[in-house]
């Protein structure tokens, strides 16, 4: 999940506070801001447990993750939210986007590798794909596993995620390094209305909750602009939220999804340990056209093709691809509901 | 994850503290222990959030899930453990043994449905099933939805984790009510030894984590017991911790399960937000016989059969049956390493 507008996260930090760090703070750039005293209470790292990063949003009110801090490596503010790098004891470094947990290096493998080939591996031959947010590279290094993909563009609104990946997760920036890539730095919405009709076959949306900004990407005008911009049998995955926390959002998504994909519309999920509730699903929909039977992947994508030798799949397979698509009856129920 | 001998849990209390509250409360017995005033750190309530309950442990390391505590509902102390309850601000009302989370109201429906069908619904008319510890009632509650079942015998150490699950839980408590329950006091171990070989077409091991005197429950002794009082083709279902945490624990508990189990050796999981990382794991055996392929459950029990009318399944569906036995690539090769 990184950036697209992202301020769904409260802190609980005091106002005077937080003035004081934004008066210390670059407000852009990847200049590094250093603690003095890593378990000194500052924007962004808790007050609540000192020495740790405590997740508090009022998107999952009255629970509460906490990661132990050993180093804050970067504090910065960009012209859209506050970003935070830092070493954790036992998940290795952590991103944070105004106070939410963005990725582990512990546990990043499951989102960016399930959010990626679901939809890839789903389709034959995927060759123009978009990513919406992703601004880390782990969905782009994940997509470059493709070797049919010809091309790759993504949109990402803040170029502080971009620039940070790169200096402090080179694992997961590793993808802006295909040749195939093509950044846009800018408002996702706006690139989608722009694209061809017709151009991608796939389209991710790897973008933050939908509260604020980021609202736009979870109603129904960007999903028109997202069909519109695909092919016809084109696929689209985004980041759709957990059942455990938020069925109602999701309940609407699917409403919306299935006025505006003829083709099919299923929700999937996987396990992430440092997202709330410890599970994140994903709405995987497509357009008129080609049939596209998500629970059956036809383009599998083996432990030993296109790894670029050096980094094998850590999480997707096939099995667990049909698997994603099985849901416990209460969300079942919730959205078999909203099947027009 | 009920008692049974459960001392995983560190606390950030001081041995003074401790000490001190030790003095004011009961050893036995249900006798209600309120805090007079919630937000006052006292054993098992968090020193680290006010108002909060944080569960830190050497098992997990590095991260802890914190609740926003409403109430402290009842404390105690019995002969083997600290006991909690308290009403959570959005997980309902949660129960706490040595500063572990048991169980919440919001989410206990996914481990004790699963724990429990998993097997259950892996073989013909199982008549007769043997719970371990699972003193909260919730597995008997899932066992006694199977109208084949004749005889459910449960083995729980810790008495008072009986009464207060009565007292505190009886949507939870409620499988105690089923006639066909024989509720056993003590220890787990003994029991097994007891029994008649080939007495039970299941067993069900719903035990807290293997450190410390619940570590038996893990190990070759106690797995061969369990062999022993079941009939041939007969299954077992043991809690098996995180694939993302405990990986080492659960190899060795797939090596010692290959060695005992002549039937089949499987693992899954389900999601479980309250426990650490989001999830939790299940060893699933059976004995030399009839042979059991877990992964195609053959005694379905469908949304509207054996419901006792009141309380449909929320979480469990044989589709999710079968999508539990497919895990992710660095779980699923690691098991596979241990495949004798």
């Amino acid at each position: 999940m990184a950036a697209e507008n992202n301020n769904a996260a409260a802190t609980i930090d005091s106002p005077l506070k937080r003035q004081r760090e934004e008066d210390e703070q670059p407000t852009n750039g990847v200049s590094q801001t250093l603690s003095k005293d890593p378990l000194q209470p500052i924007h962004g790292l808790s007050s609540v447990i000192p020495g740790w990063f405590s997740e508090i949003s009022p998107m999952w009110p009255g629970e509460a993750h906490s990661l132990k801090v050993e180093k804050i490596l970067f504090q910065g503010k960009s012209d859209y939210q506050d970003v935070m790098v830092f070493q954790s004891s036992t998940y290795g470094k952590v991103l944070i986007l105004d106070g939410v947990i963005q990725l582990t290096e512990r546990d990043e493998c499951a989102y960016q590798e399930m959010i990626t080939h679901l939809p890839l591996c789903s389709i034959p031959n995927p060759k123009k794909v978009l990513v919406i947010g992703g601004g880390d590279g782990g969905v782009l290094r994940e997509v470059s596993r493709h070797s049919s993909v010809e091309k790759i563009d993504i949109c990402e609104i803040d170029k502080m995620v971009v620039d940070v990946s790169k200096q402090f997760f080179p694992d997961i920036a590793v993808g802006f390094e295909d040749p195939r890539v093509s950044l846009h730095i800018g408002d996702g919405v706006a690139f989608l209305k722009a694209a061809t009709e017709g151009t991608y076959d796939a389209v991710i949306v790897d973008s933050s909750d939908p509260i604020g900004p980021a609202q736009e990407l979870f109603e129904k005008p960007f999903f028109a602009s997202v069909a519109r911009a695909l092919r016809p049998g084109g696929v689209v995955c985004t980041q759709a939220e957990s059942i455990w926390l938020h069925m109602h959002i999701i309940e609407d998504i699917v409403a919306n999804c299935r006025q505006i994909f003829k083709g099919s519309v299923n929700y999937a999920w996987t396990t992430v340990p440092t997202y709330p509730s410890g599970m994140i699903g994903f709405m995987l929909c497509s357009t008129e056209g080609p049939s596209v039977d998500f629970k059956h992947p036809v383009n599998p994508i083996d432990e030993n093709d296109g790894q670029q030798a050096t980094r094998p799949l850590k999480f997707y397979n096939s099995e667990l691809h049909s698997a994603a698509f099985c849901l416990p009856s209460f969300a079942k129920r919730a959205i078999a509901s909203k099947a027009n």
